[in-house]
C-alpha cells in the first residue's frame, strides 16, 4: 500500500471564487415558482417579506456564474477546503476493480454541508440591514449551521425546532445555544400558527416552518432562511463540486458516476451540478445518481406537479417530483431526507434523464455505513449512508463488468448527533417503515389546480 | 480582512516518517520505573506480559528518531495531515496584537488526538500475534480511539468502561460499538478485580484498568493498551508538533509560547516536546505552558514523586508530580484531565523550569470555549479549553506590553459529546469544585518508600 494517496487536499487559495449556477444552462425555460393564494407566478416583490434583495436575485439570476463576496470566502477558510478521499481501505473490503472517492464534508463546524449556505445566506442579510434570522429545524442539522453562521456575522438567529426532536435530541439544541441562538419548541406560544396548534404533542417541521415564516413576516428586523430547495441554496453548495473536480484532477481522474442522497437536494445538487454543467456543455460524459429513502422515495415514486414547499401550504409552489406535501414520511433516523419534494432544479434534470434515482431502505443503509466506519474510520450521518450504499452498488456492478470504474459520492456529514440509532441497528432493532403508495395518492388529489403555463 | 490566510493545510507527503523521542534530549538520566512488588528497576521482561517488545523497546529507546511503520503512516493518511488556524476572529475579539494559532486534532475519526497512538499500538500488537487489546475507559474518547484503530489491523477489543460513564453517556459506547469493539460495563463479572468489587454503583477508572489489566495478562493472545502518561504514548502523539513546526514555517512565524492542556501528558507532548527539543539544541527560546483544572491541579500542587499509574497500585511506579494515586479528583467535565500523575517524561521538564504551568477553574475554561465557538465555529473539547482560556490570558498580557506575540496552542479535540456540559454551563448552573489539599496530603502520606536511585 506504501506510496498511494488516500487524501487530495487542496490549499486555502482553491477555495472556489464563484458559485455555479446551473440555471442558465438547464434545457427549456425554467417553471416560475406560483404564489400560494393567487396560483400565479410569484415576483420578487412578493419574496421580498422574508428574503433580501441579493438573495432574491441570485434565485431567479440568469448568470452561468456569481462571485462570492470576499466575506463569505472568509468564512468558508474557517473549515474549508473540505478533503476528497480515496477509500482504498473500503475498495479492498468490497474486493472490486472500481476507485471510490468520497467528497467529505463533516469537517464544518456544525458536522455537514449546510453552512456553505447558512453563511451566504446570513451574510446576505446582515448586509441587508436585517438583524436577526427566523428558521426551523428538524433534528437540528439546519438550525445549528445557521445559528453558527449568525453567530460571524453578528445576526440573532431564532430557531423554531419540532417539539419530539427538541425533547429527545437535545445535543444540537446545546449546539445552537453555544452558538448564542435562541431555540424555541414549537409549536410555541409566540406565533399565531403555534398557539393554533398549542395541543399538537409532537409538533412537526411544518408548524415549525409555519412559526419562523411568520416571525419573519411581522417583524421589520427579521427575515426567514431556508437550509434546502430553493435555488440560491443549491448555488451556494456547489463549492462542494468545485473543489471536487480540482482534487480529481490531482487523482488524475474523471469519475464515471456521482452521487449522492437526497433530501431537499441541496447536498446533491452542490457535488453534482458543477459536473452536471460540464456534461450539458459536452464534456466527458458521466453518470450521476441521487440516493434516497424507500420511506420517503420522492423522485422514484412521486408525481411531477406544482407543489408547496411546506406542509402548511404557506410557500409558493413549485414545480418538483412529490410525495404531496401534506403527506407525512413515516420516521427514520435519515431526517434530513424525509421530505416530501425535492429542489426544482434537481427534479427537473431527473425528468431531462439527466439524473437516476434509487431508493435505499434503512437497514441496508446502516448496514453500508458500518462497513464503510469499520475501513476508513469516519462514522458517516445516516444521511449520507444511502450514498455509500449506492456506492457499494455501483463498486459492485464494476467488479461483475471487471472494469476500474470511477465512483465519487458525497459525505455529506458526520453521525456523531446519530450513535443511538447505530446502537439500534447493531442491536437489530431498526425497523424498515412502509411506504403508502395510498396516502400518497390521496396527497397528491389534494393539490390545488395550477393554470398552463405559457 | 481578505487576502489573509486563515488555514495552513499540509499534502499527505508531509506527515512525519519519524517520531520524535525526547527522551536523549532530556537532562541528566532517566529514572527508571520501579517494580510494584518490589520496587526495584523494572526490566522489559515484566512489562512484556501486557505489551509487545517494540513498544517496550521504544519505551525506553536511546534514539532521537523513530522510523514510523508505512502501515502506521498509511492508517494516519486517514485523518492527517491535520489543519493549523490562525484564529484572526478570536484576535478580533481578543483586541490583542498577539498572532494566535491553533493546531487542531478534533478531525480524526474518534474526535481526538488519541488515534496517533492508538493506531501505532494496533498495529504493533498486530505485528507481535496478538488478537486482542484490552483496555479501559472512562468517559470513552480513548475506548473509541483504540476501538477505531482495532478495526483497521483486525485486532479484536475489549474495552472496560466506567459504570456511570457506561450509563449516562452511550454516545461514546455506540461509537465503540459501531468499530466492532466489545464494551463491559465496570465492574464486571468478567475479572477477579470485577467481582470483589461488584457491589460498587458507579466503579472507577482505577477498577476499569484493574480489569483490563488481569484480563491481558491472563490471555496469551491479548494485551493491554495505555492512552497516555508512558514515554512510547507520548513519542506517538509527536506527529503533532512536527505538523505544527511545518505550518508555523508556512506563516513565517515562530511561537513564543505553545500551549496545551494536560491530562497524562500525551496531547501537550505531542504538540510541544518537537519545538522542546529544538529549544534544548539551542535554537530559538520559546515559552512552554501547561494548562490544568484547579480540580485536578497536578502539576502545579502536586508532590515530585515516584508514584503508581493507576488509583489501584497494580502498574509500576513512576517518577511524577502526582496527588496520590488514590487521590480522587472532584467530578469535572474535563473528564480526560482528572488524573492524579502526569507523563514523567514532561514532569521532568516542568522541574527543570523548561515548562510552565497554570491552573483554571471549570466555568473560567467553558467561558472562554464559548467565546471561541463564537468567533471560530468549532465547539472545543472541555479538557482543550483550559489551553483556550491560557491562551486569552498570553493575548491579554501581549495587548497590555504592546507586543505582537506569536501564540500557538493545540486544540485536542471537538465537544460533540460534551454539549450537555455546555448546557449547563449556559444555564449558569456549572459547579467549580474545590480541591482539597488535606486528601492530597492524606493520599501522598499513603505513598510506598522508594529505595534511593544511584
Amino acid at each position: 500500500m506504501s506510496g498511494q494517496t488516500i487524501k487530495y487536499l487542496l490549499q486555502e487559495r482553491d477555495i472556489p471564487t464563484h458559485w455555479i449556477n446551473l440555471l442558465p444552462d438547464l434545457p427549456g425555460e425554467p417553471l416560475p415558482p406560483l404564489h400560494p393564494g393567487t396560483l400565479q407566478p410569484v415576483g420578487p416583490d412578493d419574496l421580498a417579506v422574508i428574503f433580501p434583495m441579493s438573495l432574491i436575485a441570485q434565485e431567479v439570476s440568469p448568470e452561468a456564474e456569481i462571485e462570492i463576496p470576499e466575506s463569505v470566502r472568509e468564512a468558508y477558510k474557517l473549515w474549508r477546503p473540505t478533503p476528497l478521499h480515496r477509500a482504498r481501505r473500503f475498495e479492498r473490503e468490497l474486493d472490486t476493480p472500481a476507485h471510490i472517492y468520497y467528497k467529505y464534508e463533516g469537517t464544518s463546524p456544525a458536522g455537514s454541508h449546510k453552512p456553505n449556505t447558512a453563511v451566504a445566506q446570513a451574510y446576505e442579510n446582515a448586509q441587508a440591514g436585517i438583524r436577526r434570522l427566523a428558521t426551523e429545524t428538524g433534528a437540528g442539522q439546519w438550525g445549528s449551521a445557521l445559528a453558527f453562521a449568525c453567530s460571524l456575522f453578528g445576526l440573532e438567529c431564532e430557531v423554531f425546532m419540532v417539539g419530539s426532536s427538541y425533547d429527545q435530541k437535545p445535543y444540537r439544541r446545546s449546539m445552537m445555544h453555544t452558538w448564542g441562538a435562541t431555540v424555541h419548541r414549537s409549536p410555541s406560544e409566540l406565533t399565531n400558527a403555534g398557539r393554533a396548534n398549542g395541543s399538537h404533542p409532537t409538533g412537526s417541521l411544518g408548524i415549525a416552518i409555519s412559526e419562523a415564516v411568520e416571525v419573519a413576516a411581522q417583524r421589520e428586523d427579521t427575515n426567514y432562511s431556508l437550509g434546502s430547495v430553493l435555488n440560491h441554496v443549491c448555488l451556494h453548495q456547489t463549492v462542494i463540486g468545485q473543489e471536487a473536480i480540482a482534487q480529481m484532477a490531482m487523482a488524475e481522474e474523471q469519475p464515471d458516476v456521482v452521487i449522492g442522497c437526497v433530501g431537499g437536494g441541496s447536498n446533491f445538487a452542490g457535488l453534482a451540478f458543477p459536473f452536471v454543467r460540464n456534461v450539458l456543455r459536452g464534456g466527458a460524459r458521466m453518470r450521476f445518481l441521487a440516493a434516497e429513502p424507500t420511506a420517503c422515495p420522492t423522485l422514484t415514486r412521486g408525481a411531477y406537479r406544482y407543489d408547496f414547499g411546506d406542509t402548511a401550504g404557506l410557500t409558493p409552489l413549485m414545480p418538483m417530483y412529490t410525495l404531496g406535501h401534506d403527506f407525512v414520511p413515516p420516521p427514520v433516523h435519515a431526517g434530513g431526507l424525509r421530505y416530501h419534494g425535492d429542489a426544482p432544479m434537481l427534479c427537473g434534470l431527473v425528468r431531462a434523464g439527466v439524473i437516476e434515482a434509487r431508493a435505499y431502505a434503512q437497514n441496508d443503509a446502516f448496514a453500508a455505513a458500518v462497513k464503510f466506519a469499520r475501513c476508513e474510520g469516519l462514522i458517516p450521518g445516516p444521511e449520507p449512508s444511502h450514498a455509500i450504499l449506492a456506492a457499494i452498488e455501483e463498486a459492485e456492478a464494476a467488479r461483475e463488468a471487471g472494469e476500474a470504474r470511477v465512483i465519487l459520492f458525497g459525505l455529506s456529514g458526520h453521525g456523531h448527533f446519530d450513535l443511538s440509532a447505530y446502537d439500534a441497528f447493531l442491536a437489530g432493532g431498526l425497523e424498515d417503515p412502509e411506504f403508502s403508495e395510498a396516502d400518497m395518492q390521496a396527497a397528491l388529489a389534494r393539490l390545488p389546480e395550477v393554470p398552463a403555463i405559457a
